[in-house]
């Protein structure tokens, strides 16, 4: 296939990387000339350029990697190019936000979502790689408008960048279940991060603390969007954690070490489940 | 030195593995049999018993591996056998709650506490090891009735068990330290996966997720007794931290993307400082 990658990052670099090696020509456009040079010179593509409507006519395949506000802007600039028979996509963490404007502006081609669950803290297209895909979810997620044929392109691209697993759910499942795995869990590393009030604690943190604070280092542009553009799901889970967190809190102060006990075992047992 | 470890689990083992290594004669006391005899067999220990007070009177050093409100049951069972010359330390993760006790139960021997920063979520001595210490902080937590002589001791049992840093610091700033980036991290990650309510929400998670709610596994008769022990502390560090929480929240629901952002810049620079 030909594929366009709009946006080179980390992600839309690495996804070159994976289906370039699978033989697909790819190409990209990106406003920063130095990954597009970047990117050809450690052959991640064929070519690309600055400016994306004189590769849209011959593509079978578009997919962006742009934030959230962005993709629509790109599908109206150039919605009178895409053409039938064509798959446009796109790698963004929040669906329905903007998924029926997305779908509105796609001219001809047919427009179908999909959330590569992996990520890095690094940002760049210097940066990309396709081992983070290896253990990873790949949601798809559909609207009536798409095809089933749309939904095995879909799946064959998940299968090229050899994703760990495969799933297709409803936009609004998708932005339900975001809120609570990724955006609250960002929300929670941020608040106990900046809750340090003693300048010595970071020299006594153990693996615990590590672990739950390394997502606090977070790009402020792109999380603040994926933020509000999930606002109500979100807040309704910030919600559920805190009549979580407020039960322990109930349980100290009250001396109630069975009710302790109880939330411990219940995390352990649902936790054990993930595995 | 001859060496006494009570309570032979995943961190007595452990520091009977280390201390054997460095040439220290070890022995160990535990209810439990089998982990006396899994502990001989694997040389990690010279000898032990379920009854310590034949070895007392031979020891340089006693390391208590019990949980919080075993320690000064053991002390006061046989503060007639403790010697003059004698260390006896503990691994217990708070401190003020019973240190003054364990203090004046200790009979001649001098009593001085300390904290490894380790552990896994594996229990038992069969999975000791002491790969776990070379990274970790060891926090030596002296009153003022401790001698320099007792810090000295202590610093040289960290540098044995090749800890990645050495640190003295007073029992209360070490609990106040330890509400907040041990015992709050567990309340935090408990809380978030007790927060589930969507039976697929398993099967969508990131890295983060994973990260995160990995110390939700946890061994609810220690941690109960660890929250507890230390309370007052924990209670204000989880009211700190929902404070930062409801700022956010804030946030979102009053629009005030450049708040959000700031707090993302503040953690991400707090993040960056720890590393």
């Amino acid at each position: 296939m030909n594929i366009l990658i709009v946006g080179l990052g980390l992600m839309g670099g690495s996804y070159a990387m994976g289906l370039t090696q699978k033989g697909h020509k790819v190409y990209a456009c990106d406003i920063n000339t130095e990954s597009i040079e970047y990117a050809k010179y450690n052959k991640l593509i064929v070519d690309g350029s600055t400016d994306a409507s004189t590769y849209i006519p011959n593509m079978d395949m578009i997919i962006i990697g742009l934030y959230p506000n962005h993709i629509v802007d790109f599908l109206k600039k150039n919605s009178k190019l895409f053409k039938k028979g064509q798959i446009i996509t796109d790698l963004c963490g929040i669906k329905t936000y903007f998924l029926e404007e997305a779908q509105r502006y796609c001219g001809e081609a047919e427009y179908i979502s999909h959330h590569p669950m992996a990520g890095r803290e690094k940002s760049g297209v210097v940066h990309s790689n396709i081992e983070m895909f290896k253990k990873a979810n790949f949601l798809i997620t559909p609207t009536e408008k798409n095809t089933d044929y749309a939904i095995e392109m879909m799946k064959a691209l998940g299968l090229d960048l050899e994703f760990g697993r495969i799933s297709v759910v409803t936009p609004e499942h998708h932005d339900a279940i975001i809120a609570y795995t990724s955006q609250l869990t960002h929300a929670i590393a941020v608040s106990l991060v900046n809750a340090d009030t003693d300048v010595d604690s970071k020299n006594f943190v153990g693996d615990s603390y590590r672990d739950l604070t390394r997502i606090a280092k977070i790009n402020e542009e792109l999380w603040s969007e994926l933020f509000f553009d999930n606002k109500e799901a979100l807040l309704k889970k910030i919600g559920d954690f805190e009549r979580e967190l407020d039960e322990i809190k109930a349980a100290l102060a009250n001396g109630d070490k069975e009710l302790l006990k109880k939330k411990f075992i219940s995390s352990t047992n649902h936790r054990k489940e993930m595995e």
